[in-house]
């Protein structure tokens, strides 16, 4: 029999913010899956949930590059489904890690078309993201009433940006780190230089937060990090 | 001594979808505060988590009116403040449970600048949005690569509906009960209607999934439900 396929959103660092559904899962998978940017550099994902795996788990890295090229990504994608699919007929139970949430922006879902060709039964589990995480950690929310909220991925440009600020009461930034300097000459013609703050690596213990403004603009981002304007008040 | 306060978020209705965090938290509380919209008509919150409770925890329900009479609903939280604050001076742990994520439109965030004045330490547990439970049941992304999410509440009318639709990629329909014909009417205009889908009461086992825009259009639509529209496609 075909084994059972999961995505677990394993939240942002904190290893207690996964789900008792998700702990639950990982305490009887046979193989997890981390994906990595890079071969051997390790998973971020598999460090947060590794207490909750059991002794004989088998570990397998799958390579997902960080690039923008289409056809790379695409060859990768099928090739790494057919590895799970692989496993799956096996008769192992087979569980994907994803940081966050794996709605929101993860590289998971891009294997799902491959995997519903096939005879895959899918389960996927929510994660807490990281905006959430950080709004909750610093007692504010991300929205009350009839305010509304942008969420922008800022990997190439932040061209967007101006326009979002514009139209909405709460911007949420995704991947700030390549256009954090553009972000803030943004916010400061905008004159919400006071209205932002920058959470990177939240609920580990290198998390750093920042709400100076110079900083955002001159510090080095890590990836991991999340920027969060509010037009009312941070 | 005073008490510990708690925010909690419960997720929005299966109770293996609370993280480690809030179970954990939840085991030793002394008194939780469950709001209620009318006195006495219960909490879905507490059903949520009730098997997570201390034998001997002390239930306390507030009232928390649904009106827009912003100074009704002034005087009732400071009121509820207060209440809370006594608690807490008697030296009990407390936590007040929220539905969903605590940072993401719920009432709780209202109570904060009251508890904040005093010398309560406050620590808010982030939960899982309906919104996140919803795409990741249909194993479908929110969003992915460089697409933008928008969110909006829609309590009174539905005339932002549009201008969210010509500016961004998905959108999250949050409390659609009141202007569903009008949401569907716009769908329908902006040629949408096969790219929503309406959840409501997700992970309880009154779960409904709708997908037809006559459904959308001519039924009742229950309070606790979302909308997602995908342009790309659902």
């Amino acid at each position: 029999m075909i084994g059972k396929f999961y995505g677990i959103g394993v939240g942002p660092g904190d290893k207690e913010l996964l789900t008792i559904k998700a702990t639950k899962i990982l305490k009887e998978i046979d193989i997890i899956i981390c994906p990595e940017s890079v071969k051997g550099k390790g998973s971020i994902a598999l460090n947060i949930c590794s207490e909750y795996l059991k002794d004989d788990v088998e570990i397998l890295p799958l390579t997902f590059p960080m690039t923008y090229d289409e056809n790379v990504l695409k060859k990768k994608w099928k090739e790494n489904s057919d590895i799970i699919y692989k496993k799956l007929k096996s008769g192992k139970d087979v569980a994907f890690l994803t940081l966050g949430d794996p709605s929101v922006y993860s590289t998971y879902m891009y294997l799902l078309p491959h995997l519903k060709e096939k005879d895959v039964l899918i389960n996927t589990i929510p994660g807490i993201t990281s905006f959430s995480s950080i709004a909750n950690n610093l007692n504010i929310p991300l929205a009350t009433s009839e305010e509304t909220i942008g969420i922008l991925p800022l990997r190439k440009d932040a061209n967007k940006l101006e326009n979002f600020l514009d139209n909405y009461d709460n911007v949420i930034i995704m991947k700030p780190s390549h256009a954090s300097k553009k972000i803030a000459e943004v916010l400061i013609k905008k004159g919400y230089e006071n209205n932002f703050v920058m959470v990177s690596k939240s609920g580990t213990d290198k998390e750093k937060v920042v709400t100076d403004i110079n900083r955002l603009k001159n510090e080095k981002v890590p990836y991991l990090s999340t920027v969060i304007v509010k037009k009312n008040k941070i």
